[in-house]
């Protein structure tokens, strides 16, 4: 049996991103594979558990340090318990995030340097890395406008920040693209969905079978 | 006011660090001190919410990589919010485990490696280590009794393990106190608890007032 491939998804807040997981997972089952969905933080008991850790509790709860050490160590429980086995078993893998928001929120944003953050992965993970990485890109007005009307305000707690800490994770994503440009595309989130979802896609034209 | 010293107290299962813990710590403050006694893996909220996520739940939950990214969250959190803020305040802090248990159960008894677990606690907690280390020692038949005899088996999961994996974290304890002897001390800790609390005591003779 082939191998399954691995791909995640990835972006700030407000660009859609979450739509285009169920989409993209629709237009690959339409086309035979058997595709499992998940995400970060989570995707596995343990790294679920990690997650409510993370998210619950106040701003501030967790040094920007402590934080990435949580999502490496979820992040290693994600890949040995759910996506390496799936992959085994010839599934596909699509993660709503995963090592590149990292790498953007806590390397770039939090300043904490991407190669460090990079450094907990290589410990954690072995480096295990998606196929293909799929950043969904808005200019950042119109991914604040979205998020407001989606939520009511600009996001959680993260999506609250202000437009310089957006602008650190976008230059994070994009630092990822130019160090990795086989891995790492950058994809232009405007338009209708579906468009979106074609050009989603269209980056993955080189794996699909 | 002049900063508290930070004091780690380490050993195997069934040396008697708890009962060691108390003592050393009421010795301590029978000079004048101020002392917080402290544990890990906890410590502090997030540290101690740590800790259920990595005593619960059945054996192999978590792989050794994901256990020593967790263990390294939990002391930059027990660090930050517990350890610095007392000390700068003049406390003395006692803790039972810290760094060493890490290096000594997942660098060296778990394999991966001293550096590597090093390397976390650089970047979870910048390599804040304990101003004195007291390792507690015993040979392996008498500490696997006296386990025994408290548990009616051998301590919990970690102390079930066999015997040369015992062999392999005292074998890490003892690179610590080869590799940094000014701050890590291999402590006799057979005897009566009292002469073992003379011991200990001895060993911070330079730092007390």
């Amino acid at each position: 049996m082939a191998r399954g491939r691995f791909i995640s998804l990835e972006g700030g807040e407000g660009v859609g991103k979450s739509t285009q997981v169920a989409a993209l997972a629709a237009a690959l089952e339409g086309r035979g594979l058997k595709v499992l969905v998940s995400r970060e933080p989570g995707g596995s008991p343990g790294a679920e558990a990690i997650r409510k850790l993370l998210l619950e509790g106040e701003e501030g709860r967790w040094s920007p340090r402590a934080e990435a050490l949580l999502f490496a160590a979820a992040r290693a429980d994600h890949c040995e318990k759910t996506i390496q086995p799936a992959l085994a078993a010839g599934t596909w893998v699509l993660t709503d995030r995963f090592l590149d928001s990292s790498l953007a929120y806590q390397g770039e944003a939090a300043a904490l340097g991407i190669e460090a953050v990079r450094d907990l992965h290589r410990f954690g993970s072995l480096d295990f890395v998606p196929d293909r990485t799929l950043v969904l890109q808005l200019p950042e007005a119109e991914a604040g406008a979205r998020a407001r009307s989606r939520d009511g305000h600009a996001g959680d707690r993260i999506g609250s920040r202000p437009p310089s800490y957006h602008a650190a994770v976008d230059a994070g994503f994009r630092a990822m693209a130019a160090k990795e440009p086989n891995r790492v595309k950058l994809i232009d989130a405007s338009g209708n969905p579906a468009t979106v979802t074609a050009r989603l896609l269209y980056a993955l034209g080189d794996l699909l079978p």
